[in-house]
């Protein structure tokens, strides 16, 4: 049970739009569910994506996802994704995410997709690789796992 | 202000994936927006697009859909939508839904879009329109624009 | 038969991404392949999205796009995509676009999907109405439908 | 210059849809892509997802995406996509998958997303993996790496 352990987690609604003619998620789609969870771990921290770029002059930028597809999520399943750091780097951080289903009548979860996504911590001028902001670094050191 | 009005509301965060290299919302995707405040509308009332299929034999089939865009949304931006029945027919309904934003700082709120969408009730089998099942159209009527 | 008498057309391929779970394309969609014939309708005369922001300084902004959703497309379809201009404005453009699909088989050709999408002209830097530059008003007069 | 010496390569546009509001086409997208030339290659061999479906009980489902995000690709851009197989199992196929983009001018190439995706033949009633059929086997063994 992803929850109780994952440093950070966050839940999101499967609605039509994230479907295929397959009936189930489109597997595309686990990048955007998990960037979303993402995101609002570093809203958590207190951190904005788009004033990041104007404060601090970094972005973000995804170099590399791999995601395995383990069960297929359908309509109106409620997802857990979970974020954690597998290696905080000078200019890149590296997580591991999950996207978990609990079944509301018996109480089971099913481990949906396992994804690592590594981000680069980039000048918004010149895209060349830029040191993680400090307070940021020192925000996410809790999240790192051990 | 939308939200002291209307019938429903439901909130949603911006994130990238909803942008394009406009630096704003992509257009089309108000349609998702609007959907998913028809989703949770729906599931407020206790009816869910899955099960509805299932149980009832009836889905719901978007018709038509008519969309001013009046000003950009952007990133970290959070939208409330908001959900009214116009008109509320044997086999249709016909909804006008609207996005608006608030100024966190300022709590100004700009309307960002207001769409007209057309649902009709369909066989799902026959996929031909078939009268809107007794009890969501009694569940319904309190959302009726007067 | 749309092909013969539209000014422009485009072929698109309907792929996984575009579906639903419904089995069909996602109702939100027909504003994206719209949206492609226009670029490539704009693109045959010689103007393209990119660069018109940089030597004339607009572009385009969806305003109002109002679909009307006739019969499904399917997966692996190969659907036509016309553009007729309705009224051509100092300012502003209004599209009729048509979704069709041919049966390989029997030749019979379907109108999927009927929108009127409506473009303004904007200055890049103010956001604000701009004419239209006079060589793109000029190439675009043979499209407008009489 | 990948179109050289891959055994099928399949050409898209990158339209506003494809693209986030860091002026580039967003990350996930590339999935979207590959996918579409991974169809246009079945489709080169005579194979079409949704007839295989009916005729062979199968569908091919997508177990794992791993992606190297190398270069940007931007609005109006040109993206060469190439399919090659690295292994081919009894009941899976895994691609190696590339983006590339010319540059109309210089004629220069530039490698912008390398993808590992494996695919996964699976029966469409209990969704088990089930041997690929013989005649795409035998077709696709001319696209194997060696």
């Amino acid at each position: 049970m992803p929850p109780a352990t994952a440093p950070f987690s966050w839940q999101i609604r499967v609605y039509y739009e994230d479907t295929d003619a397959g009936g189930v998620v489109f597997y595309a789609n686990y990048l955007k569910f998990f960037e979303r969870a993402r995101t609002e771990w570093l809203r958590a921290m207190g951190f904005h994506q788009h004033s990041l770029a104007q404060t601090e002059g970094v972005i973000f930028v995804v170099k590399n996802t791999s995601v395995d597809y383990l069960s297929p999520a359908k309509l109106d399943d409620v997802l857990t994704l979970t974020v954690v750091i597998e290696k905080l780097g000078r200019a890149s951080i590296s997580f591991v995410q999950e996207a978990w289903r609990s079944d509301p009548d018996t109480g089971n979860t099913t481990l949906l997709a396992r994804g690592s996504i590594t981000v680069v911590s980039v000048d918004t001028a010149t895209f060349r690789p830029q040191a993680i902001p400090e307070k940021i670094l020192h925000a996410t050191r809790q999240y790192v796992s051990t």
